[in-house]
This record gives structure tokens, sequence and C-alpha cells, in this order.
């Protein structure tokens, strides 16, 4: 099996079969990442060790029969890269320096010379090189808006208030962030291909945060003018935008940025965002993580209700959010083989 | 203006103007509201003083041109009135003695003679007697998965993993709590229209965590029961359902639950539910209150293309979910006299 099937499908084509994996799919649910995190130390040195990362990108490929790689990694490697400061604490999220004057935004650096980006690109050519034929790697970034709403925060915030605040009211210094992201989201996921990245996912958890023009002016817009960009330099590689939280707003998601396939969050039914998705733009998701989570017998009934959902040719399965961290690996693989009878099923 | 536009749009009828109320419109945005909150001690002691507790419903009717009062209380006075522990510590959130387990669930006490139940009734009918003559007073309760979950989770909780669990797996517990949280929702809103509510609202404030046959079991299959029984009590007593975070299902929780009109999260634009939901139901939403936190000149535009996505006798104004405890009392006028403009500009 030579024959890339997620690649056939962002690609509007027929694939072999219905293209499979998880957001998070490499993560704390997995013992040997446990195992890799504890030898690692901390979280920000396993992201920016790439043989390390590399295995950790590699753990769900070797323990289940998936259809892609994503690259491990965390969007807030683009705010470092640009100079902000950034740590983890335990148990508490991600703590950044604040960027909400212009002083801070002027400060802030491109990120082609960065060395975490140099490291995440080692860490891509790492993982390309060990992987099966069959199995695309991904890799991602976060969207401006998710990145500026933790670096307006400071970090992780219940309701992102003072960033809502600043996408409604559009200081200079908000507009003068977000083209900074715009630029550094372009540079990085560039280098990620050139790195050997073959389908790029685009990140905008937080889009549900926003509604009307200011949704338009912060979600679609920076992300079409990152699309639109990625597409000059590398026409050939596929995008994914996941504006999760989108609600009835995935058609023009996927309309207007010119997407390959728009990540679906689990409020929304795949088949509602069909009718109003392109001809050829692809769904992807939209398993609810906590029916993973539950696993028994009623998790390939839900995994077929997605797949009823969907035709073959415009569907990579996934779940609507993040495995959750609490899950049983052979939950995973029950869940897979729900997938692929399914499909074998089928007329 | 005797007539009251609130109860023409949900009866089908072509009302004098569009009515507006806002979710949350007493609360700690309003002075007037915190002062009355010191005058009264606890939260708690708020919402069971008839005397203090209309006061707080009145005074966004003395202050706004509003359609509706709501009933000031708490989603959390039934299981405190089925005999659960339940108190507010100060910054934390609501605290309640865990139920989920047989032994717990069978506990429950019935709730129709407890004191909290009748203190509501009398904050009602106290209310009621103050009213000017076109508002209507809207009774509320929490629905059953929503209070469910504080049960199961003995509070607040970011994701609700424990009751979301309990949710799939449906243990015998779960379901028996689920019927004593149908029956008691029931005889609560049954005693408030019988003390002067003329419409009810039920807030599904975590609809969003289910999914699938999940959602089905555990928000539709729970409210229609609930509807049902109210319209054989109560014939002429509107209900609005609001399934916050139902996403494309809102359409089927119209249909399905019988509602007179179904609340629609900032997320959904109304006009893709209008599609999916029967005639004879109204939708209720959907200014995202960040708009309303923001104000400036943005905040008329953004009302009116809220306004123009449904036609007045199918629309009762409001926010998407309440009023952000940080807005300024003069933007909750500016919305309202926003509506009143732009409903008398229309052909």
């Amino acid at each position: 099996m030579g024959r890339k099937a997620l690649l056939d499908v962002l690609g509007n084509r027929m694939p072999e079969r219905r293209p499979i994996w998880f957001m998070r799919q490499a993560g704390r649910y997995l013992p040997e990442y446990r195992e890799l995190r504890r030898q690692a130390g901390s979280f920000l040195d396993l992201c920016y060790s790439p043989k390390l990362a590399s295995q950790v990108t590699m753990q769900p490929i070797d323990r289940y029969d998936l259809d892609a790689a994503i690259l491990f990694s965390d969007i807030l490697v683009v705010p470092q890269a640009m100079g902000v400061g950034l740590r983890f604490a335990e148990g508490e999220g991600p703590i950044l320096d604040v960027v909400a004057d212009m002083e801070a935004v002027a400060r802030l650096k491109p990120v082609r010379d960065a060395r975490q980006v140099a490291a995440v690109c080692e860490t891509v050519s790492r993982t390309r090189q060990g992987l099966p034929g069959h199995v695309a790697l991904i890799g991602f970034c976060g969207a401006p808006w998710t990145v500026a709403s933790y670096m307006i925060e400071g970090g992780s915030s219940e309701e992102r208030l003072k960033a809502r605040l600043a996408a409604h009211r559009r200081p200079s210094w908000y507009d003068a962030l977000m083209d900074r992201l715009i630029e550094a989201s372009c540079d990085y996921l560039s280098a990620q291909v050139m790195a050997g990245a073959e389908v790029l996912q685009i990140f905008d958890s937080w889009a549900g945060d926003l509604t009307g023009d200011v949704f338009e002016d912060s979600v679609i817009g920076p992300i079409r003018t990152i699309v639109d960009e990625l597409r000059l330099r590398h026409p050939s590689v596929p995008v994914i935008v996941f504006a999760r939280g989108a609600g009835s707003k995935h058609g023009r998601v996927a309309a207007e940025t010119g997407a390959q396939a728009v990540g679906i969050e689990q409020a929304v039914e795949l088949a509602s965002v069909l009718k109003a998705v392109p001809e050829h733009c692809a769904v992807q998701g939209n398993l609810d993580p906590v029916a993973l989570l539950a696993g028994g017998e009623r998790l390939a009934r839900r995994v077929e209700n997605v797949i009823r959902e969907v035709p073959l040719h415009r569907h990579v399965f996934n779940l609507g959010h993040g495995i959750k961290p609490a899950t049983d690996p052979a939950h995973v693989a029950e869940a897979i083989a729900a997938v692929r009878a399914a499909d074998t099923r089928r007329p």
C-alpha cells in the first residue's frame, strides 16, 4: 500500500480506504509517551528534541493502523520563536510574556532563523524518513487568533475576554500582532514543508470565541492569507483548517479560506456541513472524544454514525477535538477497527 | 401598550414590536444589583428572599425598555430543594454534595413541599404584581442534563467528564437521577406558573457536551418529557428551550421537544437554524455577549446583523449567552435602542 489515503482525499481523488488520524494521537494517553516524557524533562525539552519528538510522533503509527502522523509539537512554538518568554507550569498550562501593546509587538522577531524552528524542522525530517509509505506526515501551526489569544492573555484563560475585546475593538497593536503572526505562520509552515511535511493543519482552537464580522476579520481573513501564501510557495501541499467552534460557519470557512479540508467540532454534524462546503473540499472529524473515552459496545455504533454522514472520498476520519488523556489506548484500536469494518461493509 | 410582545411571538402571532430580554439581565453588571447583593449577605440568601429577589428581578425592567422580566434565581435551587447540600464559595462557584450512586439518588426528596420552592414562588408572585402590562414574566429551571452534571461533579468542572461518562454509559443510578430531575423540574416549573410565571425557559447550559444518541437520550428526551407534561398541566404557557451548544441540532431540538422557541448560542447563525425549525417555533438570541461588552459604534451594526437574519414575528431578541459582569450598563440601553431603531426602519 504505497498510496496515501489522506493525500487522495485532500486531492479530491477516491482513496483506497478512509484516511484516519486522531488529534493528539501522540500524547498522554499512551504509556510509551509518558515514559519518553519522563526521560525528556520538561514538555518543551521534549518538543525541541528532534530525536525524542520524532519518536513521540511515531508512537501511534507503530501502535495503530493510521493514515497520518502529526508532528509532535505545540502551537506556542511560534511565539517562543518570536522571542516571547514561555514556560509550562506543572498542572497550570502555559505562561507567556504578555503581548498587548505596540512596544511588545515591535519587539517580536521573525521566526525564520529561530533555533526552535530549526529543531521542529529536524523533527519533521527525521520523522518523514521513518514513515511507512502509506502514512502522510502532517505539519501544523496555531492560527493567528488562537496564538494571539495566548499572547494577549499571557497564557490560558477560561474566557479570553481581554483577547476577545481586542479582536472587537482592534487597537492598532492588535492588527500589527495579527500581521506578525500571519507572517510567522507562513514562514513556519513553509519551513515544515521544506523539511518534509506533506499536509498542513492550521488549528484555530478558539475560533468559537468570535462571531460576525469579528470572526471574518480575525479567523477567516488571517487564515485565508496564510493559505494563499502557502499555495504560492508550495502549490501541491494541501491545508486542513480546523476552526473549532465555528458552528454554522464552517461552510464559509471552507469556501473563503480555500482549504482542502475543514475540521469540524463534534457539536456540528458532518452532514450539515457537507451541504455548505465546496465540492472539492473534504470534512474532517468528528467522533466525540468522550465516546472514545467511554468505549464499550456503543463506540462502534458511534463511529458508524459519523461515517454514514460523509462519502468516503470527502472524509478524513478524526475526533471532534483531542483525545482525552484518560482514554484507554485499546479504545483507539477499537475505533479504527470500526471504521475499517464499516467501510468494508459498504456497498 | 398592554399586549405582551413576547407572548405574541411565542404564540405565533405578529407582535407590536420585537420582544427583547437579556440572559442575566438582573445581575452583577448592574450597580443596583451589587448594592442589594451586599445587603442580602450570601447569594443564596438573596435567591430565597422574595422581597429582595423580586426587587432584583425588577431592576432591569425599571432601567430599560424590555419585554420580559426573568425570575432572579439559580438552576441549583432544584437539587437543594431535593435535599442536596449546596453552598457558593466566594470566587469558586457552587459546591454540592455529590450524587453519583443509587444510594444518593434514593435519598433525593420531591420538591413540591420544599421551602426553597415556596420562596421562589413567592418571588414570582410578588414580581408579577409589580410588572408593567407589556412585560411578560419568565420562570425557569435548569434542564436535567445540566443540573445532573453539577450533582455528579459536586459543583462546577471545566470538562464535566465524570458526568459525560455517566451519560454515555448510563449506569442505572444515572437514569434514575435523570427521572427524578424530570419529575422535580415539572413540579418546580408548574409551581412557578401557578405563582404567576407566563413563560418558562429550560436552560440546558451544557447541552453542547453531548452528541449523537447521548444528546438524544439526555438532552432532547428529558426536555421533551417536561414540555409534554407542562402542556398537559398548563396548555397556554409557552416554553423556550435553550440547548446551548447544540450546534447543528437546534432544528431537531425545536421539532422534537415541542418548544415554542429555541435559544441559540452565538456560534450558530439564527438564519441557519430558521430553516430547520418548524414554522410555529421562534428563535431566541443571539448577539455575542462580547459585542455587548465591547460596545462602541460597532454594537449597533452587530445588533442589526442579528435582526436581519430573522423576521419580526419569529424572533425573541437576546444574547447568545449571559451578560458578562464587566459590561457597562449603558451598552445594554444602546443595544435595545439599536433593535428598536432597526425595526422602525424596516419596510
